[in-house]
């Protein structure tokens, strides 16, 4: 990765696209609170309820982190979700989970394709946006449990494997849906990926990275127990 | 309050009225979280809704530490918990708000005669146990939030006032009924708090106690700008 943000200037605090990156993920995080808290009430036992609950008062914290640094640098933190409280609300109306395996696999699934390419942008903005956003993209503990709990359901009944990986195909078709969205409406930011990649290599540096994505994705589906 | 305290003597820790107490507690916490969260997608702003989250936050602070406080004390806190897992998950199913004003004024008028009841019962527990209750219970700054909310709503709109005091008289009712239900199930609970005012006076004190839940309801109400 280091070759990939050494091409690209460090862009300042004030770039609008830099305000789009904190302000979609401070959303992001927002909702996944939101969602988290209300797959909590979907948690087979208590122990699992409170695990969950749990997870969601640390996407809770990041969420803070973003809207405390946006405020930091001037930046109203409403101003800045805004843009992308429609495409957000509707990709997770889109997808609301019908029971509490497809929520896992929803959260674990959603929330690391969405990480993964977090991360990648982050390689093209100024430093100390960069070390924000790995910050609150840190794991909070959701991924092992999620495989935990998804790969004993489908040992005890191997029948439901087959509609959680129809479940997290259709996620994902819903989740690029929703990003062109916000790739034709926040041009600032399409052009800091787009400038970014090829700013180190041309559209095949974009093309590597989508084909990153999409194996980490199908590496995914397989600790889950599922055929990507 | 100091003269009721003085009247019953300290109970042990393991006292299975004090582990339905702390119990009843943990629960109520852990789905006053869930609840705020999902109060917060009726949010009408982002920055209402970040409000709320907040306040969810804070009750899942306030069942970590009754959570750790019942392992302390040597108490699984899921089975602590479990007895009031069905009238609590009742009296909110029979509740769900209907918009963002009608979960307000439930987390507000709810929350208030709950927290009010539970700080009359800890002055007949234990030293810990009540120091513990008594900061579980303190406000997350919703008080002020929902009477804000609430008053400033009322004031754009009075018509809505009536709809409200109905549906704070309703909430009253389902909660009373669900308290009912716990007494005749938890003769320990029951006891502990019958028991505890006979100490201090017989059923007079009992009388009063109730007394001083409803005042304390109509002074709340008035505080939102409704009749009782």
């Amino acid at each position: 990765m280091t070759e990939i943000s050494s091409g690209a200037p460090a862009a300042p605090r004030s770039d609008p696209a830099v305000v789009d990156l904190l302000g979609v993920l401070a959303y992001a995080e927002l909702i996944a609170f939101e969602r988290l808290a209300d797959d909590a009430r979907l948690a087979p036992t208590l122990t699992d309820k409170a695990a969950l609950a749990a997870m969601a008062v640390a996407e809770f914290g990041h969420f803070q982190r973003l809207e405390q640094h946006l405020r930091r640098i001037g930046v109203d933190p409403t101003v800045a979700m805004e843009p992308f409280v429609e495409p957000l609300d509707a990709f997770h109306d889109s997808t609301a989970p019908g029971d509490w395996l497809e929520g896992l696999v929803k959260a674990y699934v959603g929330d690391s394709i969405a990480a993964d390419f977090y991360r990648e942008v982050a390689a093209y903005v100024d430093a100390p946006t960069r070390d924000l956003v790995l910050e609150v993209l840190g794991d909070t503990g959701h991924a092992t449990f999620a495989v935990d709990r998804v790969r004993a359901a489908i040992e005890a009944d191997p029948a439901i494997a087959g509609r959680l990986a129809l479940w997290a195909r259709r996620l994902v078709g819903e989740a690029l849906a929703q990003a062109q969205r916000v790739a034709v409406d926040r041009e600032a930011l399409t052009d800091l990926i787009v400038g970014g990649a090829s700013g180190s290599g041309g559209l095949a540096e974009l093309g590597r990275m989508l084909a990153r994505l999409t194996e980490a994705h199908s590496r995914r589906m397989a600790s889950l127990g599922l055929s990507p």
